[in-house]
């Protein structure tokens, strides 16, 4: 078989503050002939999501991605050669593979390779049905634990996991506040999200705003951002909350990332009688499909709004990923191939 | 009948840094005439609680006490006078009363005064099986939710709630690791306690040691002190670690105080997917019953020691208050009348 060329993107240096594109080096090469349990993946679509700064930095609940090899993203491909049992040509699969026209892996690890069933919607597989939308199922639920009439705060609401959360809440019937950046992203979550209020945290006092909005406290936080924010939820919390730590966006480009500066309101905890309890989807990956069955009907309900942010192109992968971390995004950031 | 002389020390300034004995006025008064619903006690003995010190800045889950009136501590007494129907004189009732030979009280509110059975020892009343027992143990139990074979982590681990948390660990079968001041109080861990290991802050570098100490991580970190400690703990969580927030003594005094500084590691509940819980021990009123049968067994079969750091004289009220924050008190910080 003539070699198949593969144009990639390698991690080449560590991240400090902001996420650059030097940070990565563009390389083209050839797929290596496959070995005895590999597959061969044409790559479709990448899923950008803010934890791929973790890996590129240090061992997180994975091993830090090494220098000099292809940047890893969740990702769905086509298999177009397969060494590997009940894994043939032609089958869509889901999983970790890396930022390159070809992946050649083994499947194996925390983010094991998942055939989808054909005809299945790539940007779905990658957004409300893949850890985007887990992550805010059991984020939301498990931990968070919200019950009907009470107040449920979500901090990078327009996001793609802040948004699913809050619409999640609002099944359950919460009063659902979101945190955003400017006016549009908030008329979007007073709208067409149906939150009950969103707070601008560009153009508004947070603290203050947080107070207006919860008249009886928070009940549930959700935190995607960390930082300022998350202090100002917690001084706001009602007795017997529950502060669910999903991410620390705001903190991940600063100098010590996200061990940088601790939640000053922390003994608020002890004030409140309240928790905070960070989680990994993983952990309840046995609860997958439920999850999915139950998100797959409020979608087709019309009660969450899957909204996706779209880039196309291999060579796009850098600046794209870029976006998250300036809040350039607006829903769920995914890259097709072409 | 005669008046009644009554020597008291008001709380005459809000605590700045460390608590300062000028932060009382001593005042010698009468009783005032009893009105119904309220009983006259003679105070037998205090208890002194870091929790004071916030009784005395602002409102917290009580009111702040007013500046100029008594200083508040629990304490057990002898009723002496009553106009409140089932209490009569000759009983003997624990609850929030004054630095002062004699509180006037109608008994409501958080701590609602509560008849002891005749005979009680004030002593144990106000240590074991007082706020600072029962604290330990929902602390430990309802909170830690300590299994067998964990480790468990205390801070504080030679202070009243500390120790006996540690010892209600060692119960349910858990390796258990103190942190204390001092080779004297760690020396008494890990003998008359009973405790796996014991860790000198004052001599050790708490990280390390606690690498040492915890070769599988910490499962359950009880923590009575905040500060630096607590980072060096969150920094060794096993993986769905529980961190029972009790107290922050190392913060009381400082500039901010429990505001001063957050955990700069708490995003590692994230990546040990852990939880964060503070409480109040009011919350489990209701089961204040058993937790005195618990430990009423446990103290009379010799597996919980009630160590007690006793001080005689109401003069020495604030001097004793004092002790808790400059670490000079071993174990429970008692002072008695006479």
């Amino acid at each position: 078989m003539a070699e198949r060329k593969n144009r990639q993107w390698l991690l080449s240096a560590r991240p400090h503050g902001l996420i650059k594109t030097s940070d990565f080096k563009w390389n083209e090469t050839v797929v290596p002939p496959l070995k005895d349990g590999e597959v061969l993946i044409r790559n479709l679509a990448f899923s950008f999501d803010p934890t791929q700064r973790g890996w590129m930095s240090f061992d997180t609940y994975i091993p830090a991605i090494p220098l000099g090899r292809p940047m890893m993203a969740a990702a769905v491909g086509e298999i177009v050669e397969s060494k590997k049992p009940g894994f043939a040509p032609g089958d869509l699969v889901q999983g970790l593979f890396g930022w390159e026209d070809y992946t050649t892996t083994d499947g194996a690890g925390l983010f094991a390779m998942q055939k989808l069933a054909p005809g299945t919607d790539p940007l779905l597989a990658l957004s409300l049905f893949g850890i985007t939308g887990l992550t805010a199922y059991f984020g939301t639920l498990a931990v968070g634990q919200p019950r009907a009439g009470e107040t449920f705060v979500v901090s990078g609401a327009a996001g793609a996991t802040g948004s699913v959360a809050g619409m999640i809440a609002k099944i359950k019937g919460c009063r659902v506040v979101g945190i955003a950046g400017g006016p549009e992203k908030c008329a979007w979550l007073t709208g067409e999200a149906g939150f009950d209020a969103a707070i601008d945290y560009k153009h508004e006092n947070v603290g203050e705003a947080l107070g207006r909005a919860c008249p009886k406290g928070i009940d549930v936080y959700f935190d995607n951002v960390g930082g300022e924010i998350l202090d100002h939820a917690l001084a706001h919390l009602a007795n017997r909350a529950r502060v669910v730590l999903c991410g620390a966006i705001s903190q991940y480009n600063e100098e010590n990332g996200v061990f940088g500066a601790g939640p000053k309101n922390y003994f608020n905890l002890v004030f409140r009688a309240a928790r905070m309890e960070g989680f990994l989807v993983f952990q309840f990956a046995q609860s997958y499909p439920e999850a999915i069955a139950d998100l797959s009907k409020w979608y087709a309900e019309g009660k969450i709004k899957n909204k996706i942010d779209l880039a196309h192109g291999l060579e796009h992968c850098p600046e794209t990923l870029i976006r998250l971390f300036t809040g350039a995004n607006w829903g769920k950031q995914l890259l097709t191939m072409s």
